[in-house]
């Protein structure tokens, strides 16, 4: 039994590459600039699925069929297909005819049901998607990754599915797990793009998430449920939420471990939630003008909602994020901003901590190093800790600052 | 009977006055500008009152002190006594006692009980408020009060409670009231600095309404909270709602004319809508940083709260307002946040209006001629329509776009 690990590092040689998955990409000629935008990841006997998608009430017409896929296959997936410079989003019946259509002929090139395909799409919103220059390129995109199980393949996935991304967005870790079986050797791969919503015309966070063992696609909703809550749920640039939000967990069984087995479950939950905390941070870091990442923790809430509720309140505030860009150690802002979220909370009993330092004590100003606490929220990451005196609950949030740099990204496309 | 008259330009020989009150300020030095900080209305006879405040947990010494007094003094108000410069906020127990000797000692001079002094404060949270440099210059406001009932005086007064405010903000308004006791004529003057939250250190919207009508406490109070829920509370620049927020209007029956009568009521009803509505525009448009003012309709809502949540969501939205920063007609923007509002929307009935065109029709692009769009968008003053095909309430909301100059006005500050 070794120590779990996770490897943060992007380059090809670092990558963990787990059993039964190859990957490909290619430019279809989605994206005006003519980089690759077709993303294909293939399970060549399958695995079993689940995946979370986003809450908002207008949905792109993949979250649709992917989610009706699911259900018709009972968890089941061939292959993942990704298109980026489309969201395929606000596009009506035609919409949905148009990813359907990309199912139905990846499915007939692997020779499974539509419903075995899943599709996701990101990039401009209310454009019609067109899917015959995707399906022109599937049988090419298919033949690519059955010649690769490699690094390169999952790289060049990362590179397709990016938008407004400046980088690719992998980690992937790996496990012994022992069992009356013997013991396996267990891989875990996680590939992201973008985080919330941050782009004008190229919106949505999609997470992909490969692993060799074995497993229902009942235990993988529940123990991706759990990795996301304390991870990719807890982070927040700019407040928006996408149309077209997608985290997929899929599991090959390849490597002859079970989920079954509790100690192999427990490894991989860990697994899980140190991917997707370094997928969360990477998404976080390389939000459009991001100068400093936030690590803000709500601690002392009623329950794990109230402090969510907080958290978010004060990571939305406008006045709070743009004080963070000028690293202004400016407490009163975030007093305020937990002043007005809705909990019931008495001023009198919050203290607030920027870096090692308690800024404000019972509500009310007190002594400290404002060079220092300056010079802490200064650092590319810095630790905001805000005690609410009402309970024993806490959550862990990612934000970012606001930067003028965010409004000129932002302000400065037009349609 | 004369129709009703709202006059908006704020130079002295336009401004309305309503007999009973004279108004003064001076600099007593708490503004490190040196600029006038401390402004003085009185009612010679006194004048009935009532408040709304603040919903933020986090509230101000004054707010604590002011809501005490108008409960103790049964609604009745001798002075209202504003400093800017310093919000008396998040000073504890010390700043309740420091603006409680500010209105003893204003009490003293008028020959009144503390209670019927009215204290707001405005400007940086977290420092202490010197009691004793206010103390110190009274005398001299009330002299210099007790010699001008003026629109100098009223000029005097709405410079001296500006903080971040480019241009001081009054609107009057003035109608004759017919009852058996004959014709009189009423006027109402407003005077207001801020808009929410909008600046660093200087916190609070602070708005007073002076009438000569007169009327009990209860009264005012209904008139009061039915005219702000469709003007003032129905604004929004970044979200940030302030500790110090307060509406006071006050009443000295000085014209005979009373609200007790119907007509009068109705009158004086539609003049508080009119006034605030113009305050209201006045503080929006004089937002931090603002290019654009929208006047943003959310219309077919179940609700007017239903029709509020959905104006709130798309006006702090920050992906929407960079987009208006930009005048770019970004339709997609705004249907992804009326979708993450919370409302169970169907976005297949949801309509959007840019001036007079729609963009999106049944939640899906429909073709509009996009240069218009971006002509009406660049305007100073644009309407936006969302109808969401719900039911038949509605609401009209003021809000601003977000600019790079708002995020450089906010970070650069440093404690």
């Amino acid at each position: 039994m070794t120590t779990l690990r996770v490897e943060l590092r992007n380059s090809p040689e670092k990558i963990r590459l787990p059993l039964g998955f190859s990957f490909s990409a290619i430019a279809a000629g989605l994206k005006v600039s003519g980089r690759p935008d077709l993303a294909l990841a293939e399970a060549a006997s399958g695995a079993a699925a689940a995946a979370l998608f986003t809450k908002n009430r207008v949905v792109a017409a993949p979250v649709e069929v992917g989610r009706a896929g699911l259900l018709s296959s009972g968890g089941r997936v061939r292959a993942v297909v990704v298109n980026s410079g489309n969201a395929n989003c606000a596009t009506g019946h035609a919409g949905i005819q148009a990813c359907e259509r990309v199912c139905r002929e990846a499915g007939r090139l692997f020779g499974v049901p539509a419903a075995e395909v899943f599709p996701s799409s990101t990039g401009i919103i209310g454009v019609r998607l067109p899917a015959e220059k995707i399906c022109a390129r599937l049988p090419e995109l298919v033949i690519l990754s059955a010649r690769s199980h490699s690094q390169r393949g999952v790289l060049a996935f990362a590179h397709a599915i990016m938008t407004t991304d400046t980088r690719p967005k992998i980690a992937s870790a790996r496990f012994r797990a022992s069992s009356t079986e013997g013991s396996k050797e267990v891989t875990l791969l996680g590939v992201a793009k973008g985080a919330g919503m941050i782009h004008p015309k190229l919106a949505t966070m999609l997470v992909y998430l490969f692993t060799d063992a074995g497993a229902s696609p009942r235990q993988l909703q529940s123990l991706l449920r759990q990795a996301c809550d304390d991870s990719l749920n807890c982070i927040s640039i700019d407040g928006d939420t996408s149309t077209n939000d997608t985290v997929l967990l899929l599991a090959s069984g390849a490597s002859g471990a079970r989920v079954r087995d509790a100690g192999t479950r427990k490894k991989l939950s860990a697994a899980l939630n140190a991917v997707c905390q370094s997928l969360a941070e990477q998404i976080v870091s390389d939000g459009e003008g991001v100068q400093h990442v936030i690590r803000l923790f709500v601690e002392q809430a009623r329950s794990r909602e109230e402090a969510l509720v907080v958290a978010r309140t004060i990571a939305h505030s406008m006045l709070v994020k743009t004080a963070w860009a000028g690293a202004d150690p400016n407490w009163g802002r975030i007093l305020a901003a937990v002043g007005r979220c809705g909990v019931p909370i008495d001023p009198s009993r919050v203290q607030i901590f920027i870096g090692d330092q308690r800024v404000c004590r019972n509500g009310i100003a007190c002594a400290f190093n404002e060079r220092q606490a300056h010079r802490d929220l200064a650092q590319p990451v810095c630790d905001l800790r805000v005690q609410l005196g009402r309970g024993r609950h806490l959550v862990r949030f990612l934000t970012t600052d606001l930067t003028a740099e965010y409004v000129r990204i932002n302000a400065d496309y037009s349609t």
